[in-house]
């Protein structure tokens, strides 16, 4: 049995899962917002333990556990500047810290990355030897799988968030200016809706997250919003759809992957019927517009990410293993 | 002894090489005008006996001939669309062809491609492991080689050129708008200086190329231009490097290189001093720029092509071999 953790900015999501990657225990918890990375750490050790509870698992039994998790992920397990949690600027030993509460080897990796691997060898992907995981929330992250090994680069490859889009654009959370994020991203999308209500545009966005006791626009609250007709909710949405469609292009201009799976938060909400629209959308920017990339929407919805976590956690435990040598 | 040639729209480079990939003897012809893929073949065979003969080589001693071309390139050594060839808009069977006028086995490969990898093995890209190859000139191409391996995708990988960087931007002359090319492409940059001249916008570029005989804006003439401190020419040079730093540093946000090795026509020509510029161009777009990759001018000039095609001659020649088999 091994453990997988998706952490996330608002909640973390762990899975048990045996050796066939079946789920056999799962559990989510809110990500704390004090105390830091080791409230963190703490937190995602009680997720864990919950998971193997709904799993029926005795305590200590899980062989590896892996993490995805945002921000720079440095050897040994270390995480920096993960902004999406709460203080947590500078770098924190996540892997060493939440090995010793769970008492067992903790891998940790990038959370899209490792979501991508899930859907390469478990979903959507899974026909295929190269894709480009595209996740549509917050902001946008990428994930590589080329050859049918991950491709991280130095460790900041598919940023595809940050490809610009637009000289001089709409100025990104990062700080740049132009990126598809800026376009396509939950948080810049929310932004530009406040802005836009602000000067008296009308929305029923802030009202149905009022309704809904919620402070942020999540992406069931523009799912909501675009099926009631709310015309700045859904030109919002062709906006973001335009700009997903030409930086997934220009992403697949410089990998051509045999596939693009597209998922996070908006992407698993809005689904196939978006998932065709930014296809469409990719058409005039696609170097191989004549034979694109199979486009398909994420399979493992919610649960990529602790999945691919526990794809990790396969890989340390395997490891120490010594590999028969080839005939 | 084996045989590279580099097949450009304007012209033919061929080399001999020996297995240390020492220069044993080239030849430059111009590429014909008239009669099609068929005459093309022919003078690529008249450039290889000619470097041969440079080399004080026995005709019908090469071992195998590599080819760096334009164009989508198929298995089995067909070439197609090589639209910046004269008549070549269908499909040929070049790589055959040539291997009957030669009497050596011939193998195909993208012209950027074999340049980047010839940097990546005997130039600029040596002390790395993954680079990006950026050929700046008539078009912008790319060339990927990641963690030792050439990266081609489905075969049209790294066309960087095609990365939109601004939507809704200028016409390429593939059609697509805000492509880096579109700006950044010395044809581009050829159209624009033509339209500002026709609207009474001063420069010398015309008359530089008047008195060179040339009917087109070469590399050379840029440079002569911006030498003598051309307005215009200095202006659209300005834009072509504002264009390789979002379009370069957009492929580096998807791919996270460990180095971008700038080459090609313009590249080459404009060396150093505008490597720099676009370095400079790029960080303002780069997601890494605080840890950014190597940037290098192409250290093989205008021979990495025909050497990065011997190249793949070397892996034709290896393949009829036996491996020891591993201990």
């Amino acid at each position: 049995m091994r453990g997988g953790i998706d952490l996330g900015g608002t909640k973390i999501q762990a899975v048990v899962v045996d050796a066939r990657h079946r789920i056999r225990g799962q559990a989510r918890l809110p990500t704390p917002r004090d105390g830091g990375p080791p409230a963190v750490a703490s937190r995602m050790a009680e997720a864990l333990r919950a998971a193997g509870e709904n799993a029926q698992l005795r305590p200590g039994t899980l062989s590896a556990v892996g993490v995805g998790s945002p921000g720079e992920i440095e050897p040994g397990g270390i995480v920096g500047q993960a902004r999406n949690l709460p203080d947590w600027d500078g770098s924190f030993a996540l892997g060493p810290t939440l090995s010793r509460e769970v008492g067992a080897p903790v891998v940790v990796g990038n959370d899209v990355q490792v979501a991508t691997a899930a859907e390469f060898k478990l979903g959507a992907g899974k026909p295929y030897r190269s894709i480009l995981g595209v996740f549509w929330g917050t902001g946008v992250g990428g994930g590589l799988v080329l050859d049918g090994h991950d491709w991280t680069g130095r460790g900041a490859a598919a940023e595809i968030g940050h490809v610009c889009i637009k000289v001089d654009g709409a100025r990104c959370t990062c700080g740049r200016k132009g990126c598809m994020e800026a376009y396509a991203g939950r948080a810049s999308m929310e932004a530009r809706a406040r802005r836009l209500a602000a000067k008296g545009d009308k929305t029923r966005l802030f009202e149905i997250a009022e309704k809904r006791g919620r402070d942020r626009l999540t992406a069931g609250i523009w799912w909501r919003a675009a099926q009631h007709g709310d015309q700045m909710a859904l030109d919002l949405l062709d906006r973001a759809v335009e700009a997903l469609g030409a930086g997934v292009a220009s992403a697949c201009n410089v990998i051509d992957p045999e596939a693009v799976v597209i998922g996070g938060g908006l992407g698993v909400r809005f689904g196939e019927e978006y998932v065709r629209r930014i296809e469409h959308a990719m058409m005039p920017h696609l170097f191989t517009s004549d034979r694109p990339p199979a486009i398909h929407p994420a399979s493992l919805g919610d649960l990529g990410g602790a999945l691919g976590a526990s794809l990790l956690a396969a890989q340390a435990d395997g490891r120490g293993r010594r590999r028969a040598p080839a005939a």
